[in-house]
């Protein structure tokens, strides 16, 4: 197997074009994308309806080639988008496809691998069953990427539903002890239920050291490969999980850092390290077209501070705490790769350090690495 | 004649507590105080108070020191104020100080110069005759920092009266054609005005070869140490004046690079590196402390894209196109130094390259420079 | 013919599950479906995606029922959306049909008409030649309404294309002089040309009495019966006309006043009144349900004062003026109706007195005014 | 004793030039005034400094005449203001002064009574003993106004203090349960407590009927004559009374009435009824200038809909629900007075019916009324 990536440009979240092009010049086959993870323009929150005009366009162009109902499709392909293209960020999806290749490659090339969970029941959302769930999940997905070892996982995608406040209200009806008073908070509570069951699914953590109270509450708790959104479209757990393999080939590679804070800019130096790019101030031209796919968690310090100096993105009830980070982090990590193309979202609770985040990123071996690995 | 900086932290837009500490411990004498450049915690817009609020405050201050009335006092002390600390961007202020030293030193130090010119007429705001009373306050603010050939002035910064509706009405009834047609415009094409206005006060262009259409209509004409603002708040044009010069001791030095566009990290590393810095990723430990002042001026692109990506900042009517820039311009100069208080100001027009702007550093020369100077 | 009204809910803007449940019970036949108005719970502005999402979900929902593709169906049906659902307004689509009847009436019904005109060329846009090209489809549009008199007309909306900041270089580049500088003044032009198009189409105004310079210009001239919307996605100018004829039959009738301001509370009394609506303070439960549709067009005053007092919508740069004026026209409409599904849409130039705009409802007549009609 | 009360206008948050006027041509003494009530043109969230600015500016002014530092003056002349002037409404401010006068009237009159409780303890924010303190300062303003009968209070103004996130955190490390997770909960949470405080103080409920959990719990208990806000800059609760008294004369008197929701049209025109103003649409110009002063309390239903139909304020990101809810509602009432110049503050929880307020209005008494009552 071989894994191929295409980045995609969108002029607006209903623009599907580049991928239809691509599907119908046979330059992609439908039939092998197996995940989409993008950034659309909207402004990221409850409100923001461009994640499913997005989804909504993109599978209704997949039926026609894969001959299977769109809504069928939603429930087997994850469709990851994260609204908000705060600052220089552009809107692009990045479409993950896996290709058959003859055999296996002498050196580990990006594996990916994709499941789907069962529904959680709402009132078990943000919850150590949630997280455990989650984590079964986690390792359905890396089985199916193929990926041997779980230190060769760089990077999970989760997305997990949450609560609404008509599903809390029915929920506070049957007299179940709610954790969380609203939708939001519900989010956050997912969001961190996921993060601790991709750190038991990969073995960081074990599931009899986790319980609900350490959701939210713990924050030296986190795994640095688990990006979790949460949002009331979906049902069930659905995972992408992204690694190195022998079991494939092909010139791409992905790797991973923490981010110890919003301007930890050696993180990101770090990892293009890790990828065997050259350092540099801002890759160059040459280099820049090897970097394929940039992920990034990042959240606004609860503490109010970053190294000391008071910020004010948690008090700004103008601009959402979300798109300030993003905006932030996006402008930092898109003048190291020299490319607006960022994957950056927010909610990052769990997800690497507090106040930090992580990042991971897709890029082709250099020549010469291939040529050593042999 | 030697320059001290204060940079001082606000807890909020009417906080001057900290100058008030140095104040009342002799640390500072309000009589050396001869401009403050800071950023306050609001949106940046026309209606933004924070701005008003901090300087009240400020000027409050200074009254019980200088035994002159704050309104008074804020006619000959500019006190320049960007609203907008989006993303990590810290609430801060910069006291720049003017104190008696013995003798000249050997190598150039830091110089600050101030100037105010007559109020400006409502008919010429954005005209040619604007930038030429813009540029005669340039050179009286060069000469009052004692700085002897241009190529030594590294920053000017320009506050400058624009149109508001009730102006531009006033206007009109008097038959004069206006150029802009709403209060928005005219802060734009003053900037502009005020942009050329340093141009030819530095004497990079001859006020002959400017005219009125080049306001906001050619954008390749352009001045890379000219920071303006424009405000209602003011009827002339204050001036101040950053640079090296001979006749001024101390350990400060700055200096200044454009930046092409918004992710332009060379020019941040370049300025550092003018500045005697060692190069690094992110300005260490070490020497971190060295920087004292840092000011930035940015622009969303006007053509929607940045190296070929498009951007989403100039069509979003939720956040300002300039807070957005804010920002993510913020987010990567930050990164580079790893501190975040920085002075990011949005408006750029001919500041710096089209859709780039510029960046400004004020640090101290490490010890072996001082003994290689010698 | 009879008019028919379904004033339907969505819960979301991909949601059109209540029209869906119509046509599968055969309650509403797509063939009937004329022209569809709706209020969206976007922001309103350029980067609103929620018509559009809307928009593509209706007209794919109405391709399974008419064998013809959405892409045509769009430009057959108008579908006039207005984003923005501030305050207590609910997002909420208007389905207006025209279905087979015996004879006519012997009084006179709603009736309703459509037309599309050619293409507008660019480089007409918001000039006099784009309101005679509107005047001539409003004129269609009242005919195929079957409308005699146009003083029967009460309601023209119109959907008219603006320039983009693409194509208003590719103006620039033809030499051709241009009215507008930014995509938002061509929207504010084209409007404007909508106002005087329909006036002229109605017979308010002569074609000789109009200019280029009136647009955006002489506020003085305006249409009450105006409702204009202008945006990218149209490249001609769509028409729907709403008035009473007696070759229509049925319980609905249509009324419009002008409001001469923002909180011209008896405009919406008066208009109520002309329906036959007993006087009341807010409308009472007994005649609140033969409301049927409630149209609105406001506008921040631009003077910057309603009736002496200042309003400090149009120096907001947190919140979008239109977004503002909505909320709160929206809300004394609302209050007076005691439904808040209200289609209150802003930038309304020319569309009534300058300062306020109009209201239009249709509303059944009571059982009584049909006998004395009789 | 008889009230006096000024509506000033203010030009921008920094203006207090209608009151220094009035002061210097002693159309209005200094000592006489008691408290003062107004909105500014914030956002009215945590980052709204236009409440700061404004009183920072109103007592330096009162400084000058009354030889007290503006610091002391602050704590004992209540000055509430409600940021967030959205949609039509206009920044203004209502000074209201206490003077000597002959006599009692015949009928009752206007009364104001202020009252200062000692600082509450952070711990008990937001719990029965903080609403025991509040409604002992209630009872302490009713006998400074004089009003005998606690049913001649018609409007009961509270500023209440709140935990920060330091103050929660400085809370959690000593140990004490925290029934508030953020500081805009904890704002909430003193919001609740203070309606039930004045529900106490006015005798509706009694203590030992109120507990903990009934604050943001039981919406059904709630006092139709509590208007509380709850901010950082207060340490202990500050109190405005106003009432009807024989002890006072003069023409003014001042009248409420709950709101059952944000449409509640007929509560707007019952209170102008109580007042005495003859029935009408919109007030007529006749009749306005009898209207001084309108107070309003709304909210977001938390139920998401209003009279059955979905809004969307809860959900909107980009616009904070209070700014949604004051921007309707303002128009709303500012239609019904004909007159922009309303008091409508959002965090009404427990302050009128669960998704509606309260109005209160204060108006002079028409003439013949006057010789009736005499």
């Amino acid at each position: 197997m071989r894994a191929e990536i295409h980045r995609l440009s969108m002029a607006h979240p209903g623009d599907v074009s580049a991928l239809a092009s691509l599907l119908q010049s046979r330059a992609v086959h439908a039939r092998s994308i197996c995940a989409i993870i993008g950034k659309t323009e909207g402004n990221g929150g409850v409100n923001d309806f461009t994640r499913g005009y997005f989804t909504d366009r993109l599978m209704t162009l997949l039926e026609r080639y894969l001959n299977e109902p769109a809504t069928m499709l939603a429930k087997r392909i994850p469709c990851v988008l994260s609204g908000g293209t705060e600052g220089v960020l552009s809107p692009h999806y990045t479409v993950l496809c896996r290709v058959d290749a003859d055999g296996p490659g002498s050196i580990p090339a990006l594996a990916i691998g994709t499941a789907f969970s069962e529904p959680t029941e709402h009132a078990l959302i943000g919850t150590k069953a949630h997280a455990q769930s989650i984590a079964a999940a986690v390792r359905a997905a890396v089985a199916d990427a193929g990926i041997e070892a779980m230190d060769d996982v760089h990077f999970v995608q989760v997305k997990t539903p949450c609560l609404t406040s008509a599903r809390l209200a029915a929920l506070q009806a049957t007299g179940v002890p709610l954790k969380a008073s609203s939708a939001g908070q519900s989010m956050a509570r997912a969001r961190a239920a996921g993060a601790m069951g991709v750190a038991v699914g990969l073995g960081e953590m074990n599931l009899d050291a986790i319980n609900d109270d350490m959701m939210l509450g713990d924050f030296a708790a986190y795994c640095s490969r688990a990006s979790i959104s949460s949002g009331v479209e979906v049902d069930c757990n659905e995972v992408v999980v992204l690694g190195n393999s022998r079991r494939w080939t092909g010139p791409l590679t992905v790797a991973h850092r923490p981010m110890q804070d919003a301007i930890d800019l050696d993180a990101i130096h770090d990892v293009l390290g890790d990828l065997g790019l050259p350092p540099s101030r801002q890759v160059g031209a040459l280099h820049r077209d090897r970097i394929r796919c940039v992920l990034v968690k990042a959240e606004p310090d609860r503490r109010g501070a970053i190294r000391g100096q008071r910020h004010t993105m948690l008090n700004d009830i103008d601009i959402d705490p979300q798109r300030h980070i993003r905006g932030a982090v996006g402008g930092l990590v898109a003048g190291v790769i020299g490319d607006t193309r960022i994957f950056v979202s927010g909610g990052a609770e769990h997800q690497g350090p507090d106040g930090g985040g992580l990042i991971a990123v897709i890029a082709e071996r250099a020549a010469q690495q291939e040529l050593t690995g042999e």
